[in-house]
């Protein structure tokens, strides 16, 4: 469907200008550049021709068919030159001109109206505001762009929701020698999205790999729909910007979104299988190592090496990135002590000595290689004068030809001197680098993908033993009563119709039915004042714990009615059950995305320590799961010091049952489960709230 | 005193050779292309030219002086050539040649040799097992190193306890563009160490900014005496590899060292202020800036863009690195409004927008410079091909040569097409990044020192109300005995010479005087085994908290002396002191160096948060201080949710004593006091050891 915008077999420019300076001439000096083989129409009412190419007046006076047209005329133009294009049958603009809802209600008056004429000829709009397309395909070349990176050929397709950090990785691929497929990126974004480009660049066979900036998404359900099958079929690495409150800022300032630091965006990315990266030096250097190299069967990682220092950092960053460095077997150690100089070092990493040759290194490489343990493979490879490292880069790149474990080289030298090793390497699909983080981290990035891909969530499962219409029925009559947050005699029928274990509880409206609750829920109570007016009980006395008699019942209920003057006054009466571990479940609306669903320990860890963890609604078993062990405290609820571990399948269920609640209500904004109190043999919540 | 090594006037290359390929010819080659203007005098007994220069049958047939000479000759011919060289005068020697203690005793015997007679005559040797050094003065312009990087002359020196990572980060300068003054790296380190070497740096006037790689310390005293020193007067960036446990033991089979991780290098760091980095690209980086930048007097920053993402990224990165992003006065607002295009944006970041001018972008850093409230500017700059950007680079060179705050830029350019912008901002001295994730951790270190150079952690302080002697003896008695683990009665004895609080105690030797003990400590108390044999008390249930009575006492002391055979078995009865926030003081001998000193919170916070601070002893109530705040749970400890604070200056003061205390006694090869209850208004160690 995005075809004539990716693959055009004529591209119009109007706008082309005589001007070198100017957008509309450095279009068309792009393209003829670049190579590209399809028909270039100028379109300039007075010059003949611009840059060797004949110009037309108009696009009626073109004699061909036009697939793509650029714009790059002043904006009160452009709504009468996009019904001129459906006349003339274009399929799709790319509008460079900026001065469209960036710039205020005008602009968007003018986007709104041009958006009206495509729809009603078919024509898809790229922009406005933005840079444009390359495609690189060899048969194509069409750089309908007007910036000024050259990018060779590759298998890596960039879409960016900025039109700067598209050009950064742009740019980066270009310094790194990393090739580009197609690149993307679609300014204001009034009518082809992010979420379409990425359809286009999972159907499109010369794309391996994705790499996706975002800053926020317009419409997150869409982008899952699409993002979750383009990457079961496709490697997709992104990073998203604005993570905090100050980025935020800046990107809402920049984009005219909303300020906020939206966890949401990287939790979608990992519950589809994308690798999310926090720094765009890291992508492009991993996605140098995706372009090229097979993906890990695990974490275990061998180091060869001919220079000591730099292995040890390697050793350092892998195992920071949570890589494994595994002892070598008795076999491999036998049989390196046979190839390679008495000196080296036989256990991993490897030291093959700076002295060593492509024979030393082969047999190393072929050890690795042989050994079980170890899925991939860091290599250190200094090039000493002394050595003939032609030969060396070559054994590499025949190791890395077999695509049977992942390698990655720090490759120490001057490519002004070895030019020719590197050539070597870099043909053979070696990835290479400068440092040794920077290659173990992107190795890290492959074992990290595979530990993702490899990673099955399993199925949301349903809860059939729930009492949904009764839940419908409390909050439809809140809601009519235009209630925001729930009573405690609307939350607790809730948790009970969905089963959610909570304390023993009865809604006493008098000082007399308190005491009478409390005898039937039995000692010891606590007492909650609950009223419409009263939102922090604790804070107006509304509290009482531990109650141990009726007299104290009475005693705590008329206090709490001569201190609360709200004539709606109830008291909700609970079993008192201490001595758990606290925790807390919770879930929030997110707007067109369903639900976050937050765990985790309550009371100081989450107050000093921050402690929690997200997923995004609906939730399965194993994300549930992931969702207590991922804590930084997970020692805690597993028992520590004797103390017996909490009942961990029943705080599944609870996690689970919230998070099917939230998803059959969406109009709950949201719900906390806190304190949850977590024992050895159940989970109980003691308090809850529930805003609509 | 290392003149003549790093300054030679004239270098012989003992073992020079015609072999192409080999290391004593590639010395002379490198002496030769680099412009050495001293002499050079190769030794060959066989050659009579090599590489064009006159060869000498020995040392003894050069005509002139020889400051230096290289040694590229077997091990076994190398203690008589060092002897030779003593008979010509030489006064220093690089022994490029391997085959000493890396090879086992029969090398180890030729290095003491060689060393022998090297001492006897004065001579100074680097390595052996070395590159050699190189030194830019481009008045002497010494290559006296086998390696191929090139470096441009500069202002950072060098020095690394690895050739590989030495070579590393010294071709990281050569590609980033950055000069370097002096490389060194000593290979085995016979005799020149790497603390010679920056005491060298540090009186060396061309070098401003000095690289330091170690992975272990020989003689930490030595190194902290005189890296102080330097330290004080030069800008020290260091790095220290074996971090990890798995990166300690690489390092160990690399360098012959023991295998632990040691944290004790990068404290000293810390103490002395030099800035450390865990990643040698990162520092490397931040290099090229702490060359040409001037230090910030703080870690506010400016930024400055022309492109929206990438500013985005940038300050997520600022922000997560510690910066801070401060709105703009009303006035530079007002200011920016009057010169920038109407659609730019006024905030922090400014966005100038892609068609910004030199006049743009210089309005921009005016208000910038200006603002009282930043300390920095982060400036990201693409190229669009119609905007003059050498008058861009110009004016942000302009800016930079002020020195009045410091500039980074991440340019975002093909280097290719815009090599003249690139050369306006480099000879400009702006150090420029191509990811903005790189520039602004570059600006981050810098802002990183100037917090670590306006630090003062102030004296030492003594206590004078200690008993020193009594603890001395104590010691004595317990060392001639032949004890390891102190008893409790003399562990508490010497809390109370040192005046460290503990929970008020007596020992007993037998279940009457317990009874007797508890009656006189005051109830209730907490009994616990005492005898030699026994080293974990709870364990073998020689522990009995919160008992109320004497009877209890007695029953429980009873129970004790049944259940534990041990002649030497006496009873400690303690005040019970419950109900503090526990905290951990303990102190751990590092060989030459003094002692760790650490402290954390007690309990679950210890085993599974591992929160926990260290320092080196001896420390300042500075230091002591930090090490509370440190914590990532030092919220704890000022109290939440209500709670008192503990008492802080008692604290500091338990800490600073126990500091005093190992100090003193330096034969204390551990102690800790385990748990520290910390009440609001008192600190009181209510367990304690000590180990010789």
């Amino acid at each position: 469907m995005l075809e004539a915008l990716f693959r055009p077999r004529s591209v119009a420019v109007i706008g082309a200008s005589a001007k070198e300076l100017s957008i509309g001439n450095r279009i068309i000096k792009n393209l003829i550049d670049f190579g590209y083989t399809g028909a270039i129409y100028p379109i300039n009412p007075k010059a003949d021709v611009i840059r060797g190419v004949k110009a037309y007046p108009s696009i009626f006076d073109v004699p061909g068919d036009i697939d793509l047209a650029h714009m790059v005329i002043a904006g009160k133009f452009v709504p009468n030159a996009v019904e001129d294009c459906g006349k003339k049958g274009i399929k799709a603009i790319i509008i460079n001109s900026a001065g469209f809802t960036e710039i205020g209600p005008e602009g968007a008056a003018l986007q709104k109206d041009f958006l009206e004429r495509a729809k009603r000829y078919g024509i898809r709009i790229l922009g406005p505001n933005c840079q444009g397309i390359i495609n690189t395909d060899p048969t194509l070349k069409a750089y309908c762009n007007f910036t000024f990176t050259k990018p060779e050929p590759g298998f890596i397709s960039i879409v960016a929701q900025s039109g700067g950090v598209g050009e950064l990785i742009h740019q980066g691929f270009s310094q790194m020698g990393i090739g580009t497929r197609i690149y993307a990126s679609n300014g204001n974004a009034s009518d082809v999205s992010i979420t379409e480009i990425l359809e286009y660049f999972g159907s499109d066979e010369g794309t391996r790999v994705i790499a996706l900036y975002v800053e926020s998404l317009s419409n997150p359900k869409a982008f899952m729909d699409v993002a979750r099958k383009v990457a079961a079929k496709k490697t997709i690495l992104a990073m998203k910007a604005g993570r905090t409150a100050e980025g935020a800022k800046a990107s809402s300032s920049h984009t005219g979104g909303l300020a906020k630091t939206d966890i949401a965006i990287e939790l979608i990315f990992e519950k589809l299988g994308i690798l999310t990266f926090q720094d765009e030096g890291e992508l492009c250097q991993a996605a140098a190592a995706f372009a090229v190299q097979p993906i890990p069967a695990g974490n275990r990682v061998g180091i060869i090496t001919n220079t000591g220092g730099p292995a040890v950092i390697a050793t350092d960053v892998l195992v920071d990135a949570g890589m494994q460095i595994p002892t070598l077997s008795e076999k491999a150690v036998c049989e390196l002590k046979g190839k390679l100089f008495a000196e080296a070092a036989f256990s991993n990493p490897v030291d093959v000595l700076a002295t060593a040759d492509a024979g030393h290194f082969k047999a190393a490489m072929d050890v690795m290689m042989a050994e079980d343990q170890i899925d991939s493979l860091y290599i250190n490879f200094v090039t000493p004068f002394f050595v003939d490292t032609e030969k060396v880069a070559h054994q590499i790149a025949e190791a890395s030809k077999l695509r049977k474990k992942p390698i990655v080289c720090n490759l120490m030298t001057d490519p002004r001197q070895w030019m020719e090793t590197v050539n070597i390497l870099k043909s053979g699909g070696v990835p290479c680098y400068g440092f040794p983080g920077t290659a173990a981290r992107a190795l890290a990035a492959l074992s990290r993908f595979s530990a993702l891909k490899s990673r099955n969530i399993g199925e949301v499962k349903r809860f059939t033993d729930v009492d949904s219409a009764c839940v419908s029925a409390i909050l439809k009559k809140a809601s009519d009563a235009g209630c925001g947050l729930l009573s405690a005699g609307e939350v607790y029928p809730i948790l009970n119709a969905y089963r959610i274990p909570c304390a023993t509880w009865k809604i006493a409206d008098t000082v007399a039915e308190a005491a009478a609750a409390a005898d039937a829920v039995g000692y010891p109570v606590v007492i909650k004042a609950d009223a419409a007016s009263v939102i922090h009980k604790s804070d107006v006395g509304g509290v009482a714990i531990n109650i141990q008699t009726r007299e104290a019942v009475q005693e705590a209920a008329s206090a709490m009615s001569a201190k609360i003057a709200a004539s709606d006054l109830k008291f909700l009466v609970q079993q008192y059950r201490p001595y758990g571990r606290e925790v807390i479940v919770g879930a929030k609306a997110e707007s067109g995305l369903g639900h976050l669903i937050m765990f985790g320990l309550g009371g100081i860890y989450v107050e000093v320590l921050k402690d929690v963890s997200f997923k995004i609604s609906p939730i399965t078993e194993v994300e549930a799961c992931e969702m207590i062990t991922s804590l930084k405290t997970a020692a805690l609820l597993q028992g520590v010091r004797g103390e017996a571990g909490i009942d961990k399948p029943a705080m599944i269920e609870v996690i689970l049952r919230l998070s099917q609640l939230v998803t059959d209500f969406p109009q709950i904004q949201e719900m906390d489960l806190n304190p949850v109190m977590a024992f050895s043999d159940s989970i109980i919540a003691v308090d809850a709230r529930i805003a609509l």
